[in-house]
């Protein structure tokens, strides 16, 4: 069956304008391919270009939740979405992250019942409540979060990336997005 | 009752770094108000100034949906996702956008079966089936707008919005935003 | 587009018999124009004339609830039904017992989580308990009331707001049923 | 366990208005008993009236719908919305009105996919809509409906019986009301 | 209307082999009739004999859950799956065990409120956790049933008839069985 | 954390009676190592046996479905059911019988829409209908299988399987099962 990137035209690195060449570049250093969502989105470099500062500003931020929590909320709230991409790829970043080759599959799968640290299940039951119930999102969850010991800081950093990745898999959703091969078995086997 | 803008601290014009509080007054200055989404999430600068690229990248568009389709999106799934923040302020924008004090009302209280031309109901039907069910989102989705004449940059725009306003409904959630009140009557009034 | 009041025939207040001719004009005396739900219903006129009668001896009665916390139901669970009608039209009411330009719309976006007094909160929960999910209503839905300090004549109250508008709610989803023009306007103006 | 009547106070026969106890007295001479819903609304007068008053412009319609067939809107939505008393009562006369003893416990027990003539089909669907999915009712479930033959009157019918017990329904849940055990078998059993 | 017994070819006694012939008329003689079940289920023999088996393990237990509060985990998670011949059957069942005629029209019609002793209660909103939302299946449902005294032992027995009814239930809407007429009157009479 | 098989207690291969020892052994011997399931069940021999039993009868049977359809199907399911236990393990599987190590994650994590031959496609779809919508389950689902090719002894080989891991799934999330180490890693690797 025919395999391709995206229901939509896609951007290779040499059609991007270069301040965007220069960072999708520079992210396939580190990993080893261009992760197709650039590709993608690179259709619009105008939306791709700001998604990547929005990313950056969320889940590059020097203060807050660790970055495997962060990676923690997308791949809870992407299991809960059913958002392919976001769970096979973010579930790559999150087994590095977390150095644990199994934690991806059982978030993703049950991110409601899976076992985790009482601090991990707070992150993961707010991001989960403003993911998939934003209508009733309000002070219980707050005070639940607080109560687990959340700062308001870090409860910022949970629904910031949770609506992050509200917009970030339904542009997968969108596009039939498809994850790059490479993707499946990151963080699976030990480094040697 | 406390009417308080945000549950997280705000950031008034003269907080805010210079390029931001540039974007913000000129805003103000169109509006004759500062909205308060500017105040809640210059709480956090980058995220306030991500958000600003990808709202103007998405909705000033040049090509594609017309300003008023834009803001039909926003509405339909705002309502959909019970966001009182985006459906008067983004209300009180549709009304003017499409000079009709009524609109914003039908179609945020009930997007789903609201009467429109079959434009319109293409593009409700494509953004809510984005918004809400992303899970079950695809082919026959995408083939009710094509058979309606949406074109696939159209389609994409409508994917877009939908994505976008995913992430704002969820950041008004979380912050508990507070429409200013000049929304709820702006564009209800015959222009004398 | 075209806009029918009705999916049905319509009676004009000519059409009613007298005494449902009478209870009309009466109301359109106090409004300024007739409510198209009675236009609407009056196309069957034992039911416009069992709907008045239900609706004054749950609406007008002189005990228990204040008339805005009726309205207040009333909006809140319209709302949870999407129905436009009584949205648009309760929504005018409301405004006007409550003596607050901006309470319908954000009751009515979002009853779940709009800040309300305690004893309101309370009422609204209960209504939203009864409208969306009655199968699970039961003691702990009571409870909740009687905690919060509703006396059983008040929970009674909320319950017979609530079922006539599930009702009603469905006969204007039934007819899709046209606000008037004028309802969208009504109580969102200070009085001069 | 107590075994209740409601929630709430009752009334008996001769607690009531002349005009109610003789209209309940007339039921009662009928079936052999007071059905509890009687007893239960009697709690206030005004609404068991004013329900009285609904339910015979709706049920007892000479035009439009069969007997049986308005009984089947009763026990397919009130089964639907989970409502014991409803189910149990009008079950019993749906089995009489049918002359089947085992319809009502097909219907209630699954509304959704019992087999039914194309026209009872097309009855239960329409109903069904209404009842359980508001808020997306629409123009499709009138087509379908016009397609299986039925007319514009007969809609209205089946809309307006489903709106009632919308309300009777919440009414029954708001009061726990119970089924006077009478109800259990009639119907059942061959009539000698 | 064409009352067949299910949607694929059914076996009589004589077309089993001879174990499952043996088996099924045991119970045949002790009711009176061969469930239609059997009939349904004998198309596939290895199937039934499986299905006898488990049946045989979870119901005819001797420690653990009564047998009343077997059928009435059975006559619960049927109910809430909407399965006609498990309710009807299993209902059967239910009033014989529980020696109460209107029993399993109440807890079939409204499993989740209707009234029970506090165990039962238990039972019945375990049994509904784990048949209707496995997803969020977890220690707080465990936790509530073991705080109304049962054992770890009993939960298993809940649980094990939820499970194999969810398989149960499932074959009975695959095959649109058809509830035997005789189930329907069973253990509704005084016994004379 | 505690990383427990099961929330109830578990048997080791020699806790359990000879047949059900042997039985074991022989899937131990395949797979190297003892899956967790059948500890975890062993805690109730007569239970184990049954399920064995049932998952030959289904599982193993000779015409029908191929042993990967069997395998998508339960991945579907268990994936529509967030069913860690079964979706790893038999993802795993999964990947063994249909030789692609990308199959599971993308069934499991977005079962609704993941690309797949137009039968797998109807195979998938009847599944999760009937897993996940009993009560709607009917004509529709199988007129749509037998468009596609199906036959009807195909139709009972993907109900049987949908039936019995709703009976495994629900067993899983009852006991809290884990998955074996060894089961997320299978399938992935080329074969040396």
């Amino acid at each position: 069956m025919a395999e391709t990137v995206s229901r939509f035209p896609v951007a290779e690195l040499d059609d991007l304008p270069p301040d965007l060449r220069e960072r999708v570049a520079a992210v396939a250093e580190r990993s080893g391919f261009v992760p197709n969502v650039f590709r993608a989105l690179g259709h619009r470099p105008a939306e791709l270009r700001a998604f990547l500062d929005y990313h950056d500003a969320v889940m590059e931020r020097a203060d807050g939740l660790s970055k495997a929590e962060r990676e923690l909320v997308v791949v809870a709230t992407s299991g809960a979405n059913s958002c392919t991409y976001c769970v096979v790829a973010h579930g790559a970043i999150l087994r590095i992250r977390a150095k644990d080759p199994r934690i991806a599959d059982r978030v993703a799968t049950n991110p409601w019942t899976v076992e985790l640290t009482e601090r991990e299940r707070a992150i993961v039951d707010l991001a989960l409540a403003l993911a998939v119930e934003p209508a009733t999102f309000g002070e219980t969850d707050l005070d639940d979060a607080r109560d687990a010991g959340l700062t308001d800081d870090e409860i910022w950093d949970v629904g910031a990336v949770t609506a992050l990745f509200a917009l970030s898999n339904r542009i997968a959703h969108l596009t039939a997005l498809r994850p790059n091969d490479e993707f499946y078995l990151m963080g699976r086997l030990p480094r040697g």
